[in-house]
C-alpha cells in the first residue's frame, strides 16, 4: 500500500466528518436523555469479550458478524462486539444483578465482520434500550412506545410499525418433529421468503398435506388486524391463542396511543440474529429501505450467564437516524476570532465568552485574513481599552 | 466455558455499570462542549481500518497494541483502532482536506491487544483534541492550555505538567551515526531509564567519551527551568538552540497563564508510541500514578496519507478521569412512579413530566410496593380527577 491509497477505508466501514459528527453527537444526547427520562439507566459494555460470552447458543447469525482475535493475555479467543444486547444480558444476569424490573440503555459503536445486507454499514453506532425482569405485555408496549418516541423526538414522521411473533412460527414447526438440519433449512427459506424453494422443500420434507399448505401459506401472513381472526381457527391445534391474544391487545393499545403510526402485522417476520423468543417489532420510515429501529422479546438469554430473566428491548443505528434527520438539531454557536497574544485581559474575555457557550478560535499567525480563514463571523478587538466582539 | 464463568471479562477489559456510566457520559458531554467552545470540530473515525492505514512507519509500539483481523470482503488485514490520532491524521490529510489551520476533537472507545502498563485498561474511552496546519509554538500552547482547562473543568486540581522535547534527544542521537538496531536499543533503555543497562550499552556502542558522558547523563535531565541554562552550552554542538528557546518561551507563558499548575521539565521523556517529533507534554494529578492526559507534536504524520502537515494535540481516557472526579457532576433527576394503565390523561401527564426532564418509570405489576422497588421518591396519583405527583 503506497501513500496514495493509505487513505482508503474498507468496504462498508465509514468515518463521520464534521459537521455530520456534531449532528450525530446531538442525536446521541437527545436519545440518551429521552431514555433516561423513561427510567432507563445507562451501561457501557466493553468492545470485546471472550468469544463464549458472546455466543450463547442462540443462532449463528451473530457469530458470522463477529470478528475473532486471539487474546495474548489468556490465549483464548475474543470476539469484537457485533451487537450489544448479549452483553447487556450478561451485565443484567451477573455484574449488576438487580432483583426487580431493570431498565438499561446504551450507545456505542459496534463492528461487523460482514455486511448484514447489501447496503448496511459494518460499523453502526448502536443505541438501544432494554427491560429485564418483566414478562408482561406492558413491558413490550413500553419498549415499542419508546422506539416510536425516539423517532418522533428526532423529527421523523410517516412511521410504519411492523409487528410479528416468532413463537407462532416455532409452535407450528415444533409440531412437525423436524431434525436440526431441516429446521435450519426451513428457517432460512422462511426468512428469505423464497417461495419456489420453500414449496420444493415442503414437498420433500413434510408429509401431512394440511401442514404443507400451512407452511407454504405462512410467508403471506402479513397485513392488518383481521389476519388474526382468520388465523385463530386455523392455528387452533398449535395452542397459540395466548400469542394471538397478545398481538390483538398490543395492536389495540398502539392504535390508541399512536394513531399517527401505521400498524402492519407480519407473522412471517423471523429475525436475523435468531435470539428472539416472542413479539418482534420493526420501525420503518418512508425515506429508508430498511427498518430504522428494531427489537423484540428475548426471554432467558441471561440463562447462559447463570440467571434466566425475561427481557425485551430495541436498538437502532444513530448514523442511520442522523442521515434521515434535520442537522438543524445541532446547536449553532457564534464563532468569534481572537488574535494571538498573551494579554491577560484578552484571555479573560476569551474564557468568559467560552463559558457563555460561544466558540472562540484563537489565531496563530496574526494575519488580518485569519479570522475569515477560520470561518469566524465575529472578532475580538480592543475598543477604548477593553476587548469587544465586533462583526468581521 | 460453562454457564457459571461465561460472565468473566478478559483481563484489563472493563465494562462501566450504572451509575458510573451516567457520570462518564456527563464527562463526555462536558469535554466535547469545552472542545467545541475552543473551536474544535468533532470527528468520528471508524473502529477498524486497513492495517497499513494505521501503520505509518512511526514506531512499532502502536503496532503491538493493535488487534489484527482478516477482512472477509477484501482478504486484507484490518487493525482494530488502538489510538485515534493516526486516523485523525488520515482524515485531515485526505477526507476532510482543509487548507488552513484545522482543529479536531473526538471521543470514542479504543481497544489494546496488550496492556501498555501494569495497571492500564485495554479499552480506554479516548477523548482528544488536535490542531493541524500550524507549526507555531502558539498551537502547542493552546493544546496544553486546553488539556489543563479540561482537567480543571472536571474539578481536578493539584495538577503537575511535565514538558519535554523529543527532538533534543534525536539531535544528540543523530550525531552518533548509530544503525537502526542500535537506535532501537538505546531508545528502549532511555525510555525505561534503565541506568545500569544504559551504562553498559553506552560503553559497548559509543566510542567518544564526551558523547558517552552525555548519554549517561540524559536520564537525569529533569527539573525546573534552570536546567535549560545548564544545557544551552553543553548542547551547543547539536544545534538545538531553537528547541531550548521554545521550551523557555513555553514555560514562561504557562507560568503566567497557569500559576496554579506545577511545571516540571523532563528532557529524557520519550513517548510510548514513538510518533512524536517535538514538544511532548503530560498532565499528572496527585491521586493517579500515571499521566491523566498526554500529547505532543507529531508533524508530518499526514505524509503517509499523501499530505504532510504540522500537527499537535493531546488525548486522555475518560474512564480514568471519571474515576478521579466527583460523580456529583451528573444531573440528579426526580424519579416518579406511574401506575400501569392505558388512561389517556395519565399518559399525557407522564409525557409532560418527562418533557420537563423528570424520570417517570411506568409500573407493570400494579402492586403497591412497585414504586419502592423501582427506587422512586414520588408517585403519580389521581387526586380530585387529575394526576398529581405525591411523595411515596
Amino acid at each position: 500500500m503506497n501513500n496514495t491509497d493509505r487513505w482508503l477505508l474498507p468496504d462498508a466501514i465509514e468515518e463521520v466528518q464534521p459537521p455530520m459528527a456534531t449532528h450525530v453527537e446531538a442525536l446521541r444526547r437527545r436519545t440518551l436523555d429521552l431514555f433516561q427520562t423513561w427510567g432507563y439507566e445507562q451501561v457501557m459494555p466493553p468492545q470485546a469479550e471472550f468469544l463464549e460470552s458472546l455466543q450463547t447458543g442462540l443462532g449463528n447469525d451473530l457469530d458470522l458478524l463477529t470478528f475473532k482475535v486471539t487474546d495474548q493475555l489468556s490465549g483464548r479467543l475474543l470476539g469484537i462486539s457485533p451487537d450489544l444486547t448479549q452483553q447487556v444480558a450478561r451485565m443484567d444476569a451477573h455484574s449488576i444483578g438487580r432483583m426487580g424490573v431493570a431498565r438499561y440503555c446504551y450507545c456505542a459503536p459496534v463492528l461487523h465482520a460482514r455486511k448484514s445486507s447489501l447496503l448496511s454499514s459494518r460499523n453502526p453506532l448502536q443505541v438501544g434500550a432494554e427491560i429485564y425482569g418483566s414478562s408482561e405485555l406492558s413491558a413490550d408496549i413500553e419498549v415499542i412506545c419508546l422506539m416510536v418516541a425516539l423517532a418522533q423526538s428526532l423529527g421523523l414522521d410517516s412511521l410504519t410499525l411492523d409487528i410479528g411473533h416468532v413463537s407462532i412460527y416455532h409452535a407450528v414447526i415444533d409440531a412437525l418433529a423436524l431434525n436440526d438440519t431441516q429446521r435450519a433449512e426451513l428457517y432460512g427459506l422462511m426468512r428469505q421468503r423464497a417461495l419456489p424453494e420453500l414449496k420444493a422443500w415442503v414437498h420433500a420434507n413434510v408429509a401431512d398435506p394440511e401442514a404443507q399448505a400451512l407452511l407454504m401459506d405462512m410467508p403471506t401472513w402479513s397485513g392488518s388486524v383481521e389476519l388474526l381472526h382468520d388465523l385463530t381457527s386455523r392455528l387452533a391445534q398449535y395452542q397459540v391463542e395466548s400469542q394471538l391474544t397478545a398481538l390483538q391487545d398490543l395492536l389495540a393499545v398502539l392504535q390508541q396511543r399512536h394513531p399517527e403510526v401505521r400498524l402492519h402485522l407480519d407473522l412471517a417476520e423471523l429475525r436475523d440474529y435468531n435470539y428472539h423468543t416472542g413479539l418482534v417489532f420493526s420501525l420503518f420510515h418512508k425515506e429508508h429501505g430498511h427498518a430504522i429501529a428494531k427489537g423484540g422479546r428475548y426471554d432467558d438469554t441471561g440463562a447462559a450467564y447463570g440467571r434466566s430473566r425475561p427481557a425485551t428491548g430495541f436498538s437502532a443505528d444513530l448514523k442511520t437516524l442522523g442521515s434521515l434527520t434535520d442537522p438543524g438539531l445541532r446547536q449553532v454557536r457564534r464563532r468569534i476570532y481572537a488574535p494571538v497574544g498573551a494579554d491577560a485581559s484578552l484571555q479573560q474575555t476569551v474564557e468568559q465568552l467560552r463559558g457563555e457557550g460561544a466558540v472562540v478560535v484563537q489565531g496563530f499567525s496574526g494575519e488580518p485574513a485569519e479570522a475569515k480563514e477560520l470561518n469566524c463571523s465575529h472578532r475580538l478587538e480592543t475598543l477604548s481599552g477593553t476587548w469587544q466582539v465586533v462583526a468581521v
